[in-house]
Parts: C-alpha cells; structure tokens; sequence
C-alpha cells in the first residue's frame, strides 16, 4: 500500500502505521483521514499483517486537525462549503444531516472495525483529533516526549471522532468531562496515573516495547481467533445484556472449535506448539460483523 | 430564584445551589425535590450561570430523606398514600406503573440533562438520597468531615435515584454492590481510593476547591461547546455502539464549526483569547436533545 | 440438593457451591455445566440461604474444560457432533444457530439471574472456563495459592461464558484484550493491581474472609431489598439511558418501601433492630424480572 500522508509497512507480522507528514507535525487532513480508513480496511485482508501499530514520523505524534487546510472539518466534499445561514436553515434538511460526517470518526470507527490488535506509539505531542484517534485502538503507549491533549474546547467545539463513547470507558466519565472540559495539554503522568496509557518509555524504547506486546498478542495463536476475540470484546461489552455476548460467543465458539480448535487442543494433548492455519482474509466465520 | 428549601445564587459566572434545611441537616423532602428539578431545568437557560457547585448549608451534605414528613418516598400526590394491599392489588395497573415516580430520581434526571458542568461539594455527611444525588454531578469534591453513606439497605429499601446506573459506572459493579449491600458509612479515604471523589479539603478549603475547578472548566470556554461536551460524554458513553456516537459528533462538530468555532480558530490563528459569543439559553442546536 | 460433580451445602445462612471433581482438578464438564445452573437457579428459592460462596474442592478452583469428556464443548447434545463440514453447510441453519448454546454461558447467565450475592473464592488455578466463570460473581478472592489465566487463545477458540461482556467491565477494555490476547497465567498480583479481585488471603483465611462478608452482605438486611439490589446493579448499569434505571427504582421503592420498609422504618425510628420478614422464595415484586 502506497500512500502520501501515512506510510503502511509490514515487518516480521507486523504492519506499522506512520503518519506522515513530519514537517507539519503530522497535522491531520481530510486526505490522512481518507488514507487512515483505507489503511485500516486493508489490513483486516492483509494476513502478513497480524496486528497493527500506529506512530508518528519525526518528534509528533499528531498536532490535530490542521486547520491550514480548507474544508478539513467535515470533509463533506460540499462546494463550495455551507456557511453559518445555511446550517440555520438546511440543519434539518434530511441531505445534509445524512450527508454530514465528523472526518475523525470515520477513521475511529475503522480502527473500532479493525479485525488485528492494535497499538498506539504515541511518540510525541498527540492534540484533537491526534488525542482521540487513539482511543479506539486497543492500547496506547507513551514516549516521555508524549503529551496528550483534548483541547477541542480551546477553539470552541467539541470533541469527536467517537471520543464520548470511547474515552469515559477508558478513564471514567468524571475525568473524562473534566479533560474535555479544561482542553489541557496532560503530561505523561497524568495520562499514566488515570489508566490511558499502559506504560511510558523512553523515545528510543517506545517502539520496541509496540512490537514486543505486538507479538506477544499474534505469535503462536489463531489469526481468527484473535480477530474475534478483538471484536467481540469491543462490541459485546457495550450491549445492554450478557446475553447478547452469549449468542455471539455461542457461534464463536462453535465456528472455533471446529476451526483453529481443532488444531489447539491436538496440539495441547500432545504437548506441542500448534501450527493454525486460519486466515483473516478468508476465514471470518459467516455470522461476523454480527452488529454492523 | 427563590426557593424554600434550597438556595440559588449566581456570582462569578457559577451558580451555587444549596440544600438549605441545615436545622434538619439538610434532609431531603419532596419539596425539596421539586425545587431541585426545577433549579436544575432553570439553570440551563440562566446564561449568567456557567457552571453549578451544589454545597449542604450548616455541618451536612444531606441526611438523607426526611422520614418525619408524609408523603416523601414517593411524591406521588396520591390521597390518601396507596397501602400495600393497594399495591398488590394494583401493581399491574397501568395508572399505578405510570404514576409511580421515584422521588430522587427526577432530581438525578434533571442534574444529568444539565447543560453547565455540575460540580458536588460533599461538606458533611451524605447519606442515602444525600449521597446518591450526586453521583449524576460531574465531579465530587469531598471535605474531610464527609462521610458518604448508600444505606438504603438498612431500612429494607433499595438504591434508587438512579444510582444503580451511576455508581457502577464511577466505582465498578464490585464495589458498588458492596457499598450498597453492606449499607455502611463510608470513610473519604474510602471514597477516594475508590475514585468516587476527586480529591479531599479541608472544610475551609472545599468550595474554594469547587469554584477554581469551575472557572477552569467554562472561563473563556464557548458555552454551546461545553453544553454539548457534557452531554455528548454522558449520553454517547452509554450507546451500544460508537457509531451513535459518530451521528452525534457529526453534527454537533458541524453546528459547532459554524458556530463559536468561526472565532475559535479565528483567535488561534491570531494568537489571541476568543471572545464566544453563543449562550446556551439560544444557541443550542436543534438536535439537541438528541436521546430523549 | 444432591450433585455428582459439585456440592451445596447451607449453614449459617450461606450457600457454599463447591467444585467437586479434585482429582480432575475440578475441570468442567457439560454435567458441570448443567448442575451449576440447577444450583444457581435453586439457591433462588432456598431461603435458608442468604449469600453464596463459590470454591473448588482440593488444590484448584478449576482447571478449565474438561477435554477428555466428549462432547463438553457445546453441549449440544447433537449425536453424532456435528463436523467441520456440517458446520461451513449448516452455520446458517436457523435449526443450528437457535440450538448452538456455549456451554460456560449457560452457567453465567445462571449467576447473573441470581437474587443472592455471590462471592468466588478461588482458592487455586482458575483457567478458562474457571477463569471467565467467576467474572459474573460480585465479588472476588483470592489465595495467595491461586492463578487466573483467560487461557483460550492458546488452544485456537476464543473467550466464551459472557466474558467479553464482564470483563471488560471489570478490568477496562484494554486490560481485558491483553489478557485475552497473550492467553497468560496471570499472577494474584496482576489480578489484585487490575482490580480483578478485591482481596487476596493466605490459603487458610480464603473461606473465613468470604464468609465474613457473606455475612456483612446479608445479616440484618432484607432479603427482597438485596435481591432487588443486585439485580438492579447489574442490569440498569448496562442500559443505555438512566431513564431505564428510574423506571425500575420508582417500583422497586414503590414495593419495598411497602413491604420490609414498613419495619425497616420503624426500626429505624425506635432505634431498634430491624427484623425483615420477606422471603425471595415468596415476596420477590410481579415486575422482577423486568428485562427478560
């Protein structure tokens, strides 16, 4: 995959994700948002890839949306763009409220669809939409350069990208109002203390410590199984009843015993490594997405 | 606003509500209920209001519902009180099933449709509807004379006001079944290793605490943004799926964006502090409320 | 209440459901399966039992599924099982998909339903099934003898009893996918720092501790009133508005105020202790359950 804005690589299992443009601090354009969903429906095909991580080129790992850019905002390919009269009168216009689509959320419902572990290497400055880009993915780790900031209240909107659904599941709702509300730059402590981040390292070790976790979540264990395993903690944890999970987990667990399973628990009788042969790419059992 | 039961000021910018029974410890009856819901709805259209720290008056939060007057547990208006032959009776009766109005939950609902963040300032002890009254507040400030109590359970009654959807959010299901089954008075070293409060003052130090917090929260902030960002945290957190997060952050992002946004990134380009100039009691968006 | 695989003994008012198969290291089976979803339905209508403990007899709690024991997997009851092939043909037989139930689910949505606290003492390994049937408990001990792994991904399948629906809950969404995903024996110290486990005690002091706070759960409480709390904790916290929690709380304080708050009140006012006179047996209201 060749991009402008990000670059995709995979290396040894591991796809890694780098925004890219170092000399605007990886600021975030519609185009990156575009780039980052294609990026994130490809891997789920990708079976080199087996789990992804995402870090920023040179000392940012994000600075936001940048604003420099025209028409970043919603991404509405609207020309020429509406202006405050016409959202006072075309906000209930069905065409526009079915048209109207945050730019960030896309990318964050991508990385919530994506069928491999996913980790953030925030390396540096990560503000807006480079704060809750991360939230989706399923553990972030922080450089000491690292800084985080929810600062969408600075310029007088809100936070997006999915933030109010994923950032109270993370650190609680009354921090997370809190953060929002202030639109702090939050040190690496604060971040750490309130569970964000599972770790800080130094910059030279950040991305080392990514692909270690990364393999120790891929290495030796069922493409499949992973894939929904991801996806049926993110989804199932969220329905209002445990036996929405069970009816997943009841397929679940028929389709993977009868998959990879097979394999699993010859290997275990016989005390050996298993050697799975499911594939992502081909093998998601019929029933998954079963929410979408 | 004037009220009997509780007072109402507005200096600063921050509105000060407090339960004002302070002979009684500030026990809560149904006409303070009353008068709490309606300061509550009026303080969203009180644009002199950008923020709310609810204190007690005297040495308590609040004791609790006040058992010595009639009527209380439920303010349902009914004459004379259905008995408990009525209610075997009468429980699948759909005029009964209507009607029936937990007291402090109306309080709860009003505090979580606030549109100014809410701020507790526990002062003394807060026992029962005490307590569970501000679990829907954004933030609790404890002083160290406060003693937080759910102890419903000692008088064979049931958590209410909402509270079995608020308190496993903010302290996990473990612990708060625990609180609630046990029914003890609890420590504020208690309660803030469990991370109900956010932090623990001196009783001098306490609503100073709450106000600085305050203006951090709304001074120089857009008053549509911040209302929004309240709402969006508490109402998209509890979706099944982020997606109706997504719907939401789209046009909140886009009403926004034309909104106080124009002079938000305005003044970020100029290097200078925004002037907002919408108020929540004309300015909230169409699709706002979104869920109810 | 006679079991070949577990046991059930009342005194002094708690239930202790054991996992009886020690020289199996109480692994589970589908008799497993079905006797813990008899005794988690009895204990409901067993008044003499007010709380329950849950432990593995001999050195673990349990040992995970029971490999050896055809047919544990599903416990479809299908013969002859249905194989790899009939799978990909039949996943989309609604025949299958009605009739496919995971075995460790059953058990879970058993827990769930009960209208008892119910406290894990998990007095050794705990892996797999062992692991992801404890997640539905209130409350968890630990031995300091014991080891908790959510082992399935080692074997191809995928976490199964409702734990993508628990354990996120429990532990934070991103803590729940690395253990998940690495599929590790986890220490008693991970589990305590994640919050896993409120507690953990030598070997000896496991069963006292976890009776001591049965007793502090029930002793002097109403038995309706804590049915009711545990069911609305757990069930209202996962809605997706507060609304959904008012409703209940209006009729369950509407019922309990009316029934064990008639005394509880009393007693509170003569400065006496309270004596309940409900039976879970007999007095739960007409509207539990209110969800299924």
């Amino acid at each position: 995959m060749s991009f402008d804005t990000i670059s995709y690589d995979v290396a040894d299992g591991i796809c890694t994700i780098t925004l890219n443009r170092p000399e605007q601090l990886n600021a975030f354009t519609v185009q990156m948002a575009n780039e980052l969903v294609e990026a994130f429906t490809h891997v789920n095909d990708d079976d080199a890839a087996r789990a992804v991580v995402v870090t920023g080129a040179g000392r940012a790992f994000c600075a936001g949306m940048d604003l420099s850019v025209e028409g970043n905002v919603f991404g509405l390919g609207t020309d020429p763009a509406p202006t405050l009269q016409d959202m006072h009168e075309r906000l209930d216009d069905p065409r526009i409220l079915e048209r109207v689509r945050d730019t960030g959320g896309r990318v964050s419902l991508a990385i919530y669809a994506c069928t491999k572990p996913v980790i953030g290497a925030i390396n540096g400055p990560a503000v807006g939409i480079g704060a809750t880009m991360t939230l989706p993915m399923d553990i972030r780790l922080a450089s000491e350069k690292a800084r985080i900031g929810f600062v969408f209240g600075r310029i007088g909107i809100v936070p997006e990208a999915c933030s109010s659904w994923f950032l109270p599941r993370i650190v609680g709702i009354s921090r997370a109002l809190e953060w929002t509300y202030t639109a702090d730059i939050l040190t690496v402590d604060e971040v750490y203390d309130a569970g964000l981040v599972r770790a800080v390292h130094s910059p030279d070790e950040l991305l080392p410590a990514a692909y270690t976790l990364a393999h120790r979540f891929v290495d030796g264990h069922s493409p499949v199984g992973v894939a929904l395993t991801r996806q049926m903690m993110w989804r199932n944890s969220a329905q209002p009843h445990p036996v929405e999970a069970h009816r997943v987990d009841s397929l679940a667990m028929y389709y993977t015993s009868f998959g990879d399973g097979v394999e699993g628990v010859a290997a275990f009788n016989e005390k050996r490594d298993a050697d799975f042969g499911s594939l992502v790419s081909r093998d998601m059992p019929p029933f998954y997405p079963w929410q979408d």
